[in-house]
């Protein structure tokens, strides 16, 4: 299983943003939304063995994260304004008192809380984080059971996200000379593992 | 100079789609717009050597090419709506009568034709197409100052396509085990060739 947990800084966790112009309104949600189609899909289906969170860090409604399973979610569609439609969907969701969290439908829920909320619902694993001056992953042994990789949105991450990160001992890696989106650093991230370990 | 020339089957080649639901009005442009932001987009900024072009064989105004030059484009952003809107400006900008191409503005040229004009417009390169049973880019040698790299969209290339580019004698390369979406493709074919040649 690959988990990607992309934090959003300002990314809104309420639903009040226009599908006509998310990377607008919705502190550059888009970015996170195109991190959905990169660590979930390929060219005929979806990965099975694939989870993402998105942490939603902006607006009055954060912190909220967003998960989305591979294996049991269904017609997820890559391009954006879908993507979007249905992040929005989920953020509108009828939460029911007293629980934390909301299931959009099966694969997609939506959790009160950021990144302590996805620690613990990740359980022990490896982390990585991506870094210009981490260690070339071409040349580093991957964790291919359990890994999960931090990513941020075009602001990086901040001073809070990055002293626990530490704190966990995330590893950290680079993926090449050139520092790219994020969508296009899980794409990155996605080829050496399957290259490591190739999908059944 | 590194170019990408995405074949767009049904790609619609008018511009009388919907900007609220591309993928479903367009032929899948949704496909091609992603493809703009992967040649063309980096963290901060744009790459400066690379042209994208988009063949749109769909619809009854094709085939017509949209070709974007990162060296002197501004002003692309990355998310699909806003690359939706640019190339559907492109699309309607009126002909001048006699003229077999039309500029939006710097950077960003709609020419009548398909391959054959894109090829003319290409001149001497080396050509490279994405295929599963090719040689691994890994193992490789790329030629680093002039490569075009031709990709297809969800439905592959069809046969005209293929025979033009085994007569043309482009190499075929792979990118790893798994088939994945035309901009993941061109996200892996830039981290390499970064590898190998890093920008000054």
């Amino acid at each position: 299983m690959r988990r990607f947990v992309v934090i959003g800084q300002r990314a809104t966790a309420s639903p009040d943003f226009s599908l006509n112009d998310v990377a607008g309104t919705s502190g550059r949600l888009d970015v996170l939304l195109r991190s959905i189609r990169a660590a979930l899909m390929i060219s005929h289906g979806l990965r099975t063995d694939a989870v993402v969170y998105l942490v939603l860090l902006g607006g009055h409604a954060a912190p909220r994260t967003v998960r989305i399973e591979g294996a049991i979610a269904r017609f997820l569609r890559p391009d954006e304004r879908s993507l979007a439609t249905l992040v929005q969907k989920a953020l509108a969701a009828p939460k029911t008192p007293g629980y934390p969290f909301v299931t959009l439908r099966r694969g997609i829920t939506v959790f009160d809380g950021g990144l302590e909320t996805v620690l613990a619902d990740l359980g022990p694993s490896t982390f990585y984080w991506l870094d210009e001056n981490g260690a070339d992953i071409r040349n580093e042994a991957l964790d291919l059971e359990n890994p999960v990789f931090f990513l941020g949105d075009p602001q990086g991450f901040d001073e809070a996200t990055l002293a626990r990160l530490s704190e966990l001992r995330a590893e950290r890696i680079c993926l090449g000379p050139v520092s790219v989106h994020t969508d296009d650093a899980i794409t990155l991230l996605w080829n050496d593992s399957d290259r490591r370990s190739p999908p059944a």
